[in-house]
């Protein structure tokens, strides 16, 4: 088993190029980790998600340890031989999920109870069983529980809830005990108060973590508040260690948290909005609903690497979201993905160059100008 | 461009074994066709869909002319392009669905006025405007208009819409005209009468068509009147030409209609039982919801030829379909349209070898045998 480890290979800015190692293969960074709710990442075979670029997937704890349950999966030989992919996962806490999707929620300095948003049933979910919950998924990468509140929210009530998710992030160390071939990742909260990030940070630094994550962001507050925290706490965080933004984003976000110094990124949006008609190329998101693309016999983008944004049509696209076909939202996901994907590589082999910049610039300077001009008579 | 022809190789008692050749590539008899209701089988690529095995594809008039409408799938080219799939498309008549979908059905010895079940709009089929959208789809195998009544009917009403049939008969092929490139199929009516039956039979060789469709079954009799009514018709029809046996079945019925003469089926089962948690396979259905599959480790079926039957465990399905994941759809239909093509795979070589009735009597008993004991402790 490979002890788990990061080498940062190249600084454009603070922007960041790197690389872990783990058993089950590596991560390269700048990295998007597509969303794999309940053990499967929407509508997508484990091996299309793979080609699409992705060399980590994220596995959700709340989801989980309800249905089919953290023991059952370990049972069945852990979450990769589960749903088939081989690869690293890295699996949240459950904390987030709890807040914002169970019931009858109550929260003590032990930890979380509540009842489940399916069928209602008692849990309870504590630093030390959320790091075995993860542990029997045989997840690889391990997130410490956390308490994540909205923003904005009270100076007060942010410092509670930095306070005892550094408190839970002890416990979770305590709990994670010695697991070289595994990492576990602390949490920075403390909403939009420069004061509290910076005190989150020294508290999880510490205690020392294999990796950093910034917590309670895109949890409603603006993009340039959350950029601004980033680069508030990006110069408080190790250098020589992963830093992840979690639950993040649009593609203009993933490039502005890559041009902040993050180095890893997950978020359900691709997927969601590929179910919902909406494709990601680099012209933007393009919403296929739209009858502008009835009769468009162009593809998305003929010049995209993604052989599904140049074999089928605009207009065949078109059909199949309007007549809600399964297939759209496979190819959608697909597309979106890929996209995410392309964006992260594009960013790696940018900042090896040194010309992330130029990168940043030019991306958003597609994006800015749009979808082609609709074909005439349309 | 090639002429569509069909010979026949072997014969094992009433069971045939032979091809069709078109210029769209050859179709493999007996051959299961999956639907692609409305230019998608539904949640598969078409790749996936000839990875089973599939030579040729039904497409439906119906949907397709309501949605996105015959003039705009030929404007993109057609229904092949439309799709993304380059082999044999047979496409029927629409009459069927305008039946048992539309609305404010009004028929007359012209056709049939009816108003879409998506959003009310007036539309007309008739003969004529059958196979002009069967040919503006691009089909290679078109299909007559006929008058699908369902049984137990009253003789003089199977008889009324069993002559309407033939008249519409001879008007689709004077439509169709001289398209060496394209079949034109007649179908026999009749209902569950011998008589009614073999005068359709006459009349439509009289008329003379490249196959002949055996319409009117699968619409509420019991099995063994449909097996009845094939085994009376068979030896009216052309033994030069292909039997198409119309909207069945399930696996027994089509290894039936097989050993009664039938060289070509469809269906929707396979894919619509795969969105609803079943699987077939060699042990026959299996009902993935049940929860004696729930800490199942074990494949479907560790000697499938298909590696989705081998790489999945029962309880990883049954956790897709108990949570309604995509993913559960997308394997199960696939699942399901590779186990009807292994079956027509299977015919075809022991038609060849002559062992006909030694494979269906060793389908059937794996069948009856049921699937695997449930693992201990379940």
């Amino acid at each position: 088993m490979t002890d788990f480890s990061f080498s940062l290979t190249h600084i454009d800015g603070t922007a960041r190029r790197g690389r872990m190692d783990i058993s089950r293969g590596e991560i390269n960074t700048p990295a998007f980790m597509p969303v794999g709710t309940v053990g499967t990442v929407k509508a997508m075979y484990p091996e299309q998600v793979r080609d699409t670029g992705a060399d980590i997937l994220l596995g959700n704890t709340y989801h989980l340890m309800l249905r089919p349950g953290a023991e059952r999966v370990a049972a069945l030989g852990g979450l990769h031989v589960f749903m088939d992919w081989a690869r690293p996962i890295l699996t949240d806490s459950g904390g987030f999920q709890v807040m914002s999707l169970a019931k009858l929620r109550k929260l003590t300095e032990k930890g979380v109870t509540f009842r489940s948003h399916i069928d209602g049933s008692a849990h309870e979910l504590t630093p030390e069983r959320s790091i075995e919950i993860q542990t029997l998924l045989d997840s690889d990468i391990i997130m410490q529980l956390d308490e994540c509140i909205p923003l904005p929210s009270e100076r007060k009530e942010m410092e509670r809830a930095m306070e005892l998710s550094l408190r839970w992030a002890q416990r979770s160390k305590d709990a994670f005990g010695h697991q070289p071939h595994r990492a576990l990742f602390g949490i920075v909260q403390g909403g939009d108060d420069p004061e509290l990030r910076s005190r989150s940070a020294a508290g999880l630094k510490s205690i020392g973590f294999d990796g950093y994550a910034v917590g309670g962001l895109a949890v409603g507050e603006p993009q340039e508040v959350m950029f601004r925290v980033l680069s508030e706490i990006t110069p408080d965080l190790p250098t020589d260690k992963p830093r992840y933004l979690m639950g993040v984003g649009k593609p203009d976000d993933i490039l502005g948290g890559i041009e902040r110094g993050i180095d890893m990124f997950d978020c359900v949006h691709p997927t969601r909005a590929g179910r919902h008609g909406h494709a990601y190329t680099r012209f933007g998101v393009i919403n296929l609903k739209n009858a502008r693309h009835r009769d468009d016999p162009r593809p998305l983008d003929e010049a995209s690497p993604n052989p599904n944004c140049r074999r089928f049509s605009r207009a065949y696209l078109h059909h199949l979201v309007r007549t809600e076909e399964i297939l759209g939202a496979m190819i959608l996901s697909q597309i979106n993905l890929s996209y995410y994907q392309e964006l992260c590589i594009g960013a790696r082999a940018a900042i090896e160059a040194g010309t992330m910049s130029d990168y940043a610039q030019a991306t958003r300077a597609r994006w800015a100008q749009g979808d082609l001009p609709p074909i005439e008579g349309n």
